[in-house]
């Protein structure tokens, strides 16, 4: 298979880079291809501007939207974002690797997002109007790819508990597994989520960390995703809205699941200690 | 009062550039001071790494929450992150003016957090350990001050509410209400959320907007918050986990409220059409 892992950290010599080693270590030596996307390295580029788009004229007002539309259709999109792109069609499992700040992505990694998940790439993808609200939630130019979150929290398990104070990691995380890797289309895996990596400065406790990793990428494809309901399966009406009754006892976020989760769908890995 | 405007939009002549425009005269006319940080124009850097440390050596390994404190103790961040503390010290109202892209804050203003949010200036602040998890989540060094989101999104209101296909507002935005407002003790008021924005060019539906923007800033001193329930209040156990029953019939991430919304909490403004 063929990995994509976007990783969002400014240490290289972090857990997060050490997890990533590990991975792609392991990754290549099970045969598989792995591209990554280390975003400070590379330098990215978080904020979306004008300067976007090759023809950008800053005389004109931009509507960003309608701008990424424009360049995403005549090729005119600067190379660092068709070149994120191209890797997002190569691969078969894509990975967002990041630490947790301020319970959201770190904003280079959003701003990967921002600008790579242009218009008509990953939105304005199929019938708009006429009743139809595009293909997205479940169907769009990324289906056929499995996704899933990597991430790494100081924080501690418990906090991020269905009642911990922090608020359920799962609800926490939606935006992105669901906003984000749903909505153009891939079939999102449970996120693996390290926590208290404060306390796992010894090399035992990594060890547990990296094999977790890797043996949860290298199950990628049998793993049982999130059953994220599809926005064009009839679960929601003609509004977009739910249908009376379809959730089942299911409450907040998770009723846009079509089952429960059996058990908590996130890994809570910590310390044994 | 005094009211601080963190702004993110590229385009000035965008329906956020006016909102912001509007806001500040506005607010000025009633005899108020406004600051504006106009991220785009001033440039905001966005990946939080070691340069936001005067005194940052390469060579070592950066742990970057240490850094942050280290900085942060001994004035060695870098000026303009000093300089929207000052901001954030010196304002009643903070204000968080942004486009809802990719479900969440622009990159450039998740970076505003991810670097001005300081370790020791609006996290780990007060007694650690001993039982106790610091000053957050309703006490905080932001304590007193009063905080909202406003929010432009072109997706339709049915698609956020608590059954829509997008997720509900109020869910989607928690990381930020919850997670950064409310975290250093800020009093949260409701999100103000603008819809279908692409379908107001019209001068007559801008002019609506900017009212009901104006109008909610002016009384932000009176506006009823969301009731987040204080980390430290005796709501959650030792274990920083809610005590059993106590949300009585809220579910999902509405249990962290001590009483549920007398009606949906967001403003849900569209065209009259």
């Amino acid at each position: 298979m063929r990995y994509f892992i976007v990783y969002a950290h400014p240490e290289p010599r972090s857990l997060n880079g050490a997890l990533k080693d590990h991975a792609v270590a392991a990754l290549r030596a099970a045969g598989h291809e792995v591209e990554v996307s280390d975003l400070y390295t590379m330098g990215w580029k978080a904020a979306a501007d004008g300067s976007d788009f090759v023809d950008y004229d800053p005389a004109k007002r931009l509507v960003y939207a309608s701008a990424s539309n424009t360049a995403f259709t005549n090729g005119t999109q600067t190379p660092d974002i068709a070149a994120e792109q191209e890797k997002l069609l190569r691969a078969d499992v894509v990975v967002l690797q990041f630490p947790l700040w301020w319970y959201g992505m770190p904003a280079i990694l959003k701003g990967w997002i921002d600008r790579v998940y242009a218009n008509g790439f990953t939105y304005g993808v199929g019938q708009h109007g006429g009743g139809k609200w595009g293909n997205r939630f479940g169907e769009g130019r990324l289906s056929g790819r499995r996704a899933m979150l990597a991430v790494t929290a100081g924080g501690r398990r418990e906090h991020y508990t269905p009642r911990g104070v922090n608020g359920f990691i799962d609800d926490l995380l939606f935006p992105i597994t669901h906003g984000v890797l749903f909505y153009p289309g891939m079939t999102v895996l449970p996120s693996l989520v390290f926590y208290e990596v404060h306390n796992f400065l010894g090399d035992t406790s990594y060890d547990a960390m990296f094999a977790a990793y890797t043996e949860r990428l290298l199950d990628a494809a049998n793993v049982e995703p999130i059953p994220f309901r599809s926005q064009n399966g009839g679960d929601y009406d003609d509004r977009q809205v739910l249908r009376p009754g379809i959730e089942g006892d299911a409450v907040g976020l998770a009723v846009h699941q079509s089952e429960p989760s059996v058990a908590h769908p996130t890994l809570l890995l910590r310390a044994a200690s």
